[in-house]
């Protein structure tokens, strides 16, 4: 079974959003030190920290800015995290460097996503698949992204956050699990790693906040995206631990005027995700994306003209991707 | 959100096969006894213990004896236990009557077949649904039943058993989940909890064992066929807490001998349960799963003529069935 050992400085990039909270870095030092930082900052431009590359990409990318380190990152894999996520003092995983490890670990590990195995992630010590599990299954498939979770603050929608303004999640749940094909899920950005050369042209932000009419579905989005295309590909995405514990919470009234269309156009845009189908035509994370994009013009548009917005941005966002990845002997285009 | 007080002695019939090991029933009996026992003996006639009604019923009830159990309750509810498991020391649901509260707890919580909540069962004290759970399917579906799980001896098959004979579970995972639509899960007998009004006719355990070409597939068989009607009639299934430990590992050489058939038949079976349709028509579990049985002879019985035996098992099961529990306000036939 795969070691829990970080990965190796070639192997990853650290993207992280606007950092606002200065400590941020110096507690994740130990953890993140040995891997390249891109950090992508928006908002007040007196504050730029250094970002990489120059690239002017503003017709596509805006606040949902961290998917531009995910393009213009050389590596294989990405852990994309919040600058109001700490370390949590809870679970084994949280030696030293030991939380990448068990990140990539999950990476590195197949998903089993045709079959639930009542013991959880059949790869950790002392686990494996129960009486029951088809053995023709047991090899799994590869593992395309791997969604951490949060202890304190929970991940809360604005109307939740209202009315529940003192929950905090400290329910430490040991357990990573594969989620099953055709099911949809809500893939946070806060704690997030991926394989860029099996699900990187999928991981498409959208067009979220500054001058959109909907913001903090960003996530989601991309969530619904990958999840569709690995379901399509073949291909696994697990959620548990690793644990992060998230600090602050944001402002619910903030975030329910950035997220009101969000909460109902949500309800059109799930079954649409739910129930649509990639032909076996589609044989490449790009191709299924520029699909998908057809598909959103053609059955969200009608919702709001927003849709045909991000759907063109879907298509310029691909077109980019190439422009920077050109095909290697990893990658499957 | 519902409590974790056990269920009243008119709602709930707890269901044992063979005890041969009489400490189980002293174990127990601080939890158990508020409720009738429903103990159905196999093998040696000579250690009967009683049972309550003397049916005849061995054309189609064999070494699967506990479903005549579930079929003569008057109860709502029922909670099926192996006399190997025992009280567990971890977590904090093993206060007095706590466990069986647990159970009865993820029984009267709705399930979430449709969407994945990342923080699991959302009905639990500290948790809910996380940012983009559509609002429409928070409300949930009823829930069916709820599989726990095991600390120390793990439910492995035989050829598990035999290359990981020291392997014990010690992981204790605190969670609750609902298995998504369209996925399967094996579902395992040792620590079951059901509502016999909503999924009791579709629980027969078929013909397994003695005179049969196969063992150990009984709770398997009942599983896949629970699983279907549920997904198809709205129903959920959760799997996870309460754990009980289970003390004593079978024999994998006897298990082998057992399950050999079933290791590969299953490799047909699984497709075929994975890609059934069941129509609009078939409103009631009953009805299901009469035409689970017509779908059992037309595809399964290529494999072995035994599927045909059992497809006819599966008929004079739901016909008793109806015989013993006439429809009342309560069953929706």
């Amino acid at each position: 079974m795969a070691s829990t050992s970080p990965p190796l400085k070639d192997e990853l990039d650290i993207v992280i959003p606007t950092i606002r909270n200065l400590d941020f870095l110096e507690m994740w030092r130990p953890f993140f030190q040995p891997y390249h930082l891109i950090i992508v900052q928006d908002g007040d431009p007196s504050k730029t920290i250094m970002v990489p590359e120059a690239l002017i990409m503003s017709s596509i990318i805006d606040s949902a800015c961290r998917c531009f380190g995910y393009m213009i990152s050389k590596k294989k894999y990405i852990y994309t995290i919040d600058d109001d996520c700490f370390v949590s003092c809870k679970g084994s995983e949280w030696k030293r460097y030991k939380r990448i490890g068990t990140t990539h670990k999950n990476l590195l590990c197949p998903s089993t996503p045709f079959f639930f195995n009542t013991l959880y992630e059949p790869f950790r010590d002392g686990a494996d698949f129960v009486r029951g599990y088809p053995f023709s299954l047991r090899e799994g498939v590869p593992t395309a992204a791997s969604h951490g979770l949060w202890l304190n603050i929970p991940d809360y929608d604005a109307p939740t956050q209202l009315v529940k303004p003192l929950e905090r999640n400290t329910r430490y749940v040991d357990t990573v699990l594969t989620i099953p094909k055709g099911t949809l899920f809500p893939m946070c950005e806060m704690n997030l790693a991926f394989d860029r050369d099996l699900i990187g042209p999928a991981t498409y932000f959208g067009l979220m906040e500054d001058g959109q009419p909907i913001g903090r579905y960003d996530d989601m989005w991309a969530g619904w995206c990958c999840k569709v295309i690995c379901d399509h590909l073949g291909l696994g995405i697990k959620t548990g631990l690793p644990y992060i514990y998230h600090s602050k919470a944001s402002n619910p009234f903030v975030n329910l005027k950035k997220e009101y269309k969000g909460n109902f156009w949500q309800e059109e845009i799930i079954p649409f995700f739910q129930t649509l189908t990639l032909s076996k035509e589609f044989t490449s994370v790009q191709k299924c994306y520029i699909e998908l994009s057809r598909l959103v013009k053609e059955n969200l548009g009608t919702i709001d003209p927003y849709f045909l917005k991000l759907s063109e941005a879907m298509v310029t966002w691909i077109e980019a991707w190439d422009e920077l990845n050109p095909p290697t002997k990893h990658s499957s285009k």
